[in-house]
């Protein structure tokens, strides 16, 4: 079977880019990569992260963490804060059967957190979220830091792990050299927490953070979440050259003009925008999506044809991986595997 | 059982705007109705809308067709163009079960269809597509519709039925007579197009365009498309106040901070970010999504508290619904019905 028979518009992955990626990256920091999986919602991609050495998986959302477990992961790290109590009962169940570690900024989060895992008779690991830029979750001082973090050890059903922050707002800064420096200034804060927590005797193995383009700034974190590189997206591929394409929205072509304007059957609705523009590569430019259409100009004038097919590189590969429930492994064109992206919704 | 008691983040659809929505835009274009379902993916909706009295439904992907003639609409037009052979061969299938009518804007998609309706030994209805302004589908000039529609006409397989056009690229102009002036100019050369196809004996009952902010921009229009309306979002509010807000993403704050800023427990993911802001109301201002948080500033400074319930307006409703696989029908906060969204994914 080759992608040549499957209907358009379907997401196909490059096996040996993706295996190429999850060994360069293991590579490169060994014994230290939490893979974060909202970069493909799939357990298949996240099973060959694990076998390949991560320490475990990162998650961004209490779903993602359930189905994880049913999966049979035993080590998750949810990076997000939750504060619904439901969500947060769902973790401590989940916490009964796999080592859970949650990020918490607040001490109603850590209340509500510490409630639900009595509740379940579990404990739940936490991490101290920093905020070290982004404006998004996290404390933002070490005096809030090191007083959440004394909330936190004082609440039966919390283990206190250590500390997290995201330099989400950084990640993009074209100059390397720029951007590992600047990553390391955001990072003075979260490592001045981590120094005060274990003064007071708080172990904190975990400290984490990091990011594709950004996981080598910071030798001193335990535990990278880098997630973008097993993919890779035309957002991504400028600042991590080292990580190769694996993802790409197969396409057909629908309408041609005779400008080199040319239309192809899937939008926004299957090529995510929320950030970045999708790419088909130099000599075309990207134009605009709609709903189920891209639009795109042949630099030189001579679209492809009307029932042409074309792969779309997409500018965010994690939003596209959640518009999808099935992706098409394949070598060189021949399909190889389903990859179910069964993390994609909620289990119930 | 109340909204309260499901876990954040979920689609709430309000079932009393859902049902005044329905019944406002049947009652502005009586008989002339046929709901894109593009806006929703429901069939549950759906069979509100052609209740109601909607003639039948406007699709825009193959897989919609497919699942709607799945859940027994008996007339479908699919309002996109659709080049994939494969694609073809499953709307030509459907045509042997359901009235299906196709746009076509090119010799090559005609042949191609005409070629699967054969196979299927099926007859596959036929819009000429205009493209009057948009710059995405459809032929261009009077010169380049006759000659395509005298192709299709001879194309065993294939019923020519009419002419399409759309006016996405005028529907968001704000001022509503200058909106509709400039859609009624827009569409002469569909009209032309028509007028030049029933001069040459071809029957063409069918002339349809149309959206929730210009259904009534066009009286001869046969079959107005509008999807929006029976949602709403934070775009088309302004553009179209006589319909309600009827979807919402219901979230939980899970961080604030001392200046009024808070985020909150859906992103990119839960909430569409391809069109427009999504939206608290007065009081608020959206900052930013991330694919698992938005971001919203209290304009007094008072955010609501860690743990509070807040639902967001999303700036796009088709896409958002696109996102989820489920949305909550509820009357004043308490549940009623689900609504699954079933045309999301592929069937098989």
């Amino acid at each position: 079977v080759t992608l040549e028979e499957l209907p358009t518009p379907f997401l196909a992955v490059d096996l040996d880019a993706l295996e190429h990626n999850v060994a360069a990256m293991q590579a490169r920091v060994p014994g230290r990569l939490r893979p974060h999986m909202k970069a493909h919602k799939c357990s298949a991609i996240a099973w060959l992260q694990m076998a390949a050495g991560a320490v475990g998986v990162t998650c961004s959302t209490t779903d993602e963490v359930t189905a994880m477990a049913a999966a049979g992961v035993g080590d998750l790290l949810l990076a997000s804060v939750a504060a619904d109590e439901r969500r947060l009962g769902a973790l401590a169940e989940t916490a009964g059967r796999a080592r859970v570690t949650i990020a918490v900024d607040s001490d109603e989060v850590a209340r509500r957190a510490a409630r639900a895992a009595r509740e379940a008779g579990a404990t739940l690991g936490v991490v101290v979220d920093v905020d070290i830029g982004m404006g998004r979750n996290g404390v933002a001082s070490l005096e809030d830091g090191v007083r959440l973090a004394d909330t936190i050890g004082g609440l039966p059903g919390l283990e206190l792990r250590g500390v997290m922050a995201y330099e989400g707002h950084l990640v993009g800064v074209a100059d390397r050299d720029e951007r590992l420096r600047r990553v390391r200034e955001a990072f003075a804060l979260p490592l001045a927490v981590l120094a005060a927590l274990r003064d007071r005797g708080f172990e904190c193995p975990i400290f984490t953070g990091g990011a594709t383009a950004t996981y080598d700034a910071m030798p001193e974190l335990s535990d990278v979440q880098a997630g973008t590189y097993v993919l890779m997206d035309a957002t991504y591929d400028k600042l991590a050259p080292e990580f190769r394409h694996a993802l790409a929205v197969v396409t057909t072509v629908t309408t041609t003009r005779p400008s080199g304007r040319f239309v192809v059957d899937a939008g926004a609705k299957r090529i995510a925008r929320d950030l970045g523009a999708p790419s088909l590569g130099p000599g075309f430019e990207f134009v605009s999506t709609s709903e189920e259409h891209a639009v795109f100009q042949a630099l030189d004038g001579s679209a492809p044809r009307v029932g042409d097919r074309v792969s779309v590189v997409p500018g965010h590969s994690c939003s596209t991986m959640a518009l999808h429930n099935r992706a098409f492994g394949h070598r060189g064109g021949v399909f190889e595997r389903a990859l179910e992206i069964d993390a994609r919704d909620p289990l119930a």
